[in-house]
């Protein structure tokens, strides 16, 4: 995540910048908010958002403190190779999720798009673009789209039976216990 | 779904009963939420709940359209055996899903469990005794609770990615697609 130009005062803008940005993609979804109109909200100059944030997808990645840069992802996710890529995948995805800070902002999302046709919108164009087309295309597997897809569907159906309806055995499970036994299934659709 | 003493003139009472169920799980959770009070709020005799609609489970079941009785649900999916009991899992689910009513229901039950913890506890009560555990205990495999937990998980998170946010490849995949991509890892899990 980028830190670039961090200094103690700046924290009031960045913040300003963060609830403009979340209110602004939460109302019109990723792509159709602008960093100028999120910038004009936030009551500051859109040099300051580049400044500060780096590009729209990693401002809505800090805006939800995603604990990676979703640029990265792909290479997190097979840092120990392709044959690994299903065990990497569910760290990665817990990491996110176990960071009290980081679940909040995904639930918010979550409600948001059960709600709202912008909110589903947001979620849909950050989570397709910015993580799965681009993992997808990090892996020389055929019909990758669908496979990284319904690898990614198994993760955020943990993530609500483990953090929003509290089923016993997972809410109970490590996130070593959830590597061992979900990562194979999740590899299983990455061996193609 | 049970249907006993349905008549032409009974459609009244039988819809201002499921309304009062749906409020009372929603505002209650499926444990806290009784027959007795449902009664009450639709006006009728709790007699008449029962006569209609079974058990409290049943009545769960008919409020949110689901197409099959909860107890029955261990063995649709393992109507072919165990061995094909992840086909019929993500069949049994789709069928679900796929029907626009229940669909919403569902949707409406998710939303409810992301804004109150009695909306959580209403799905985890219900989908935790009346389907999970029941699935589980059907199953002669070990550690079959987290491994049907898990299954669940996956289809959770199917729906959520093809109905609520609209991912591509998901959205647009075939009922028999998903058999075909997600059964074999729901297989695996039963297969232990």
């Amino acid at each position: 995540m980028s830190r670039t130009g961090r200094r103690p005062g700046d924290s009031g803008a960045r913040r300003a910048i963060l609830t403009a940005a979340r209110s602004a993609f939460a109302a019109n979804g990723f792509h159709a908010a602008t960093i100028r109109a999120i910038a004009s909200d936030a009551g500051v100059d859109p040099a300051l958002v580049h400044h500060y944030f780096g590009s729209k997808e990693d401002l809505f990645a800090e805006s939800i403190a995603l604990p990676f840069r979703p640029a990265d992802a792909a290479g997190i996710i097979m840092q120990h190779g392709l044959e690994r890529a299903g065990e990497g995948a569910v760290r990665l995805f817990m990491s996110a999720w176990e960071s009290q800070p980081t679940r909040d902002a995904l639930l918010a999302l979550l409600r948001g798009a059960l709600t709202t046709e912008h909110g589903a919108d947001a979620l849909r164009e950050f989570v397709g673009t910015a993580l799965l087309v681009r993992i997808a295309a990090a892996m020389d597997i055929e019909d990758a789209e669908v496979r990284v897809a319904l690898a990614a569907a198994h993760l955020v159906g943990v993530a609500v039976l483990r953090y929003v309806v509290g089923i016993e055995p997972l809410r109970a499970a490590t996130v070593e216990e959830l590597v061992v036994l979900v990562g194979p299934r999740l590899q299983s659709y990455f061996d193609g």
